[in-house]
């Protein structure tokens, strides 16, 4: 929807609510996605979104519920009554009343948990255990079961029986009798298929499967390179417990690459969203990097101060410091982000690390050469500087930018190596480190050359 | 695949390659994915290369291909002849087709089409015209088109006749005589009703559309916003022109998203694989943001020279620079980190300027003040440091830190209002303004407060 007709549609939608015109406001309503109506309650008070979530129909107002964000879901709760929330919450797929449950207030947990059936409520209670990020979390569980000795009339029949309820029906799962996955089928292939043709001669036995407590970073892996739109969750005997659907995965993938980016960028990750966001949890996710960096600062000030007799006697090597820093972060910066990147991606594995080191040597060289001849010819032409400075900085620049090169390519393997987050070693550690190196380099070259 | 399961595969079909058992090697290759043979390819010599895919089975063959790296795609292309190069290629599926003939070689290309029929090659051609990260340049041409006077039943039989050879059947697509887009109907739908239905009753008319020249990224966040599983793409008078299918969605995001990390870390964005990308080419993304960035940081020179008798009275004053420059780079990147995400990602608009500046007011604050509480005890402690200069870092910190978040919040915004990329502005940009900016305060306040 483009934005400036969806800006009037909520013009429009807040005069039908403030006017009460109710009939034309249901009827504009229920033209509309439900995934539209949702971002539309997005940017409303808290009145406007109970008010408009009274007028909707309730199979319209559980199927928009599934889209709200956790803030907005909490204003409806409050508001709504015992009968329409348990409505909404039966409507719910099993993986979004999962979700619900978990960011809920435990009262209104309860309460939904004990007009539940027991069956669900054991079923609820086992998915609520499983950890977050882990596939378990990502499960539903409607998806349609069929028989190896069905025929595929005999599994079109049962889908058209079972099919409504279902979060997908394009991939089946062929249980036996203790519930344990012996083949897939696609709708695609049952549909192909003559009727009289057995589910056990068509079906596929060599499945992409996951664990309910695999990290759901590798289960999205699975789903972009074999290009899945649904996957099979098993335990360790076999047995299906759930599947995970493309849906999930795509924010999954959203939620795993904005955590890296925060990584990168010194903040504790959270999947929370920004304008969601309080200003004391997003002070707390940020202060710490900000504190470890700050201290870990103190090492190249200790520097300076160890070389303050030097430049005392030459107080313009100062003035080059925070260029030498920067250049030297950057170029360390692009290399780490290019291998952490590559990992994240699977393209870079650890058994690369000789050629990537080895590639980040010669693009160093490159790079600092090219950097040190404009710095070279900018202050010959330019600046009053005085000859041995310049060359003081220009070999600093060339050595600093390889060595940030180097090191940028390694530190983020070896984090993976000793099993720490290479996402943390790109931005905010590799700069601080190679700050320091920096300005012992360029220390040390001045004192060879300037006295 | 467990990655010790697939090493070992790749040894053992090593092994098989070396012993020339190609009949046990033909029978283990029989078993696997084709994204597995492609990935194995990927660590293999040349030789190996096309070895191994002169044995694969034709249409196996074909289906490899398609998830070979380009790289290796040229070793296949070199190697192989005319008519098994043109099955290969005539049984790529239509978007793969545009994509591999974007990467080969003009004789491979001109060969290629000279074998294609002459309505195919005016297709392709159309195509090859789409621009690089446009829907256009995503589309395939193999889906289901129906007519709304259809009963299911025969929609369900036209399926059956020729939905083998589409990339999807869950989305068909109803159309009229001109061929213009009247409505889709998902399979499931089809599934789930009466034989007797007319496809005109059941169909969606509510369509989320995409239009060819449609920038790559805006499609993927209609995939992501409603759930989709493919999309048809118009032209102005709305007729179906082709659809894009999820799994090139997926990789578009994965492609915006390495693009960001680039921009983020100075990097000229490409979309080549780290490994496959040659040490020039990649010198050259990396070394204009170098220069740029190593130029723009002659001004904080230029203020460090400025003031360079107050820093000659007290040298002190330089071991405190990289401490002060970074906190600030990192307070105000970490800001716009999370306002450059939000707005990728549709949580952030510009409408929510003035209260993502009153947070990031408010968390600089907080910040601010924390880090130099620590910062003053810590000096107080340990370092013989004069007091007026511990009282001239702690202003400084403070108001570093807030305006970092201030700037860091609004750059990447303002950047936006001027059709700017806020992601340039995050990393290299906001820390050199900041540099700058942190140095001005700093010697400010020691002016004041020490002579």
């Amino acid at each position: 929807m483009e934005k400036a007709f969806f800006d009037n549609l909520i013009a429009s939608v807040t005069d039908m609510l403030n006017t009460k015109d109710y009939k034309l406001l249901k009827e504009t309503l229920s033209d509309l996605f439900p995934m539209d109506i949702a971002e539309m309650l997005e940017d409303m008070s808290q009145e406007e979104v109970v008010l408009l979530f009274r007028i909707l129909p309730k199979d319209q107002a559980a199927e928009v519920f599934s889209y709200l964000s956790s803030n907005r879901r909490k204003y409806v709760v409050l508001a709504i009554h015992g009968s329409l929330l348990n409505h909404i919450f039966d409507e719910l797929f099993f993986d979004d009343k999962i979700d619900f449950l978990e960011e809920m207030p435990s009262n209104v947990v309860k309460s939904l948990l004990a007009s539940s059936l027991p069956e669900d409520r054991n079923l609820i209670n086992q998915f609520l255990n499983y950890p977050d990020n882990s596939a378990g979390s990502l499960m539903t569980i409607e998806y349609v079961d069929l028989k190896k000795n069905m025929t595929a009339k005999q599994a079109m029949d049962r889908i058209k029986k079972i099919g409504l309820d279902k979060e997908t029906i394009y991939t089946c799962y062929v249980l036996d009798d203790t519930r344990r996955l012996e083949g897939i089928i696609s709708l695609k292939v049952l549909v192909l298929a003559q009727d009289e043709q057995i589910i056990g001669d068509i079906m596929d036995t060599n499945v992409i499967l996951a664990e309910a407590y695999d990290d759901q970073e590798e289960v999205a892996e699975q789903f972009m390179k074999y290009d899945l739109i649904a996957i099979p969750v098993v335990d360790g005997e076999k047995r299906l417990i759930g599947i995970i659907t493309i849906d999930d995965i795509m924010d999954v993938i959203e939620q795993e690459n904005t955590e890296d980016f925060q990584k990168m960028a010194a903040i504790s990750p959270s999947d929370e969203k920004y304008l969601e966001t309080g200003v004391f949890t997003m002070a707390k996710n940020r202060i710490i990097w900000l504190l470890v960096l700050m201290i870990s600062a103190t090492v190249t000030g200790s520097i300076i101060t160890h070389f303050e007799a030097l430049l005392s006697s030459a107080v313009v090597l100062a003035a080059f410091i925070p260029m030498l820093m920067n250049s030297g972060g950057n170029a360390g910066s692009q290399s780490a982000t290019m291998v952490i990147r590559g990992m994240a991606l699977g393209e870079i594995e650890l058994s690369n690390f000789t050629s990537i080191i080895w590639k980040e040597l010669r693009i160093g060289f490159l790079a600092g050469f090219i950097l040190a001849a404009v710095n070279y010819i900018r202050l010959s032409l330019l600046d009053n500087t005085d000859n041995s400075i310049i060359i003081t900085v220009s070999v600093t620049l060339i050595l600093a930018v390889i060595s940030a090169k180097i090191l940028g390519g390694m530190l983020p393997m070896a984090a993976k190596i000793f099993k720490l987050d290479p996402a943390i070693m790109a931005g905010p550690l590799i700069s601080t480190i190679l700050d320091a190196l920096t300005l012992i380099i360029y220390f040390g070259i001045a004192n060879v050359l300037l006295f």
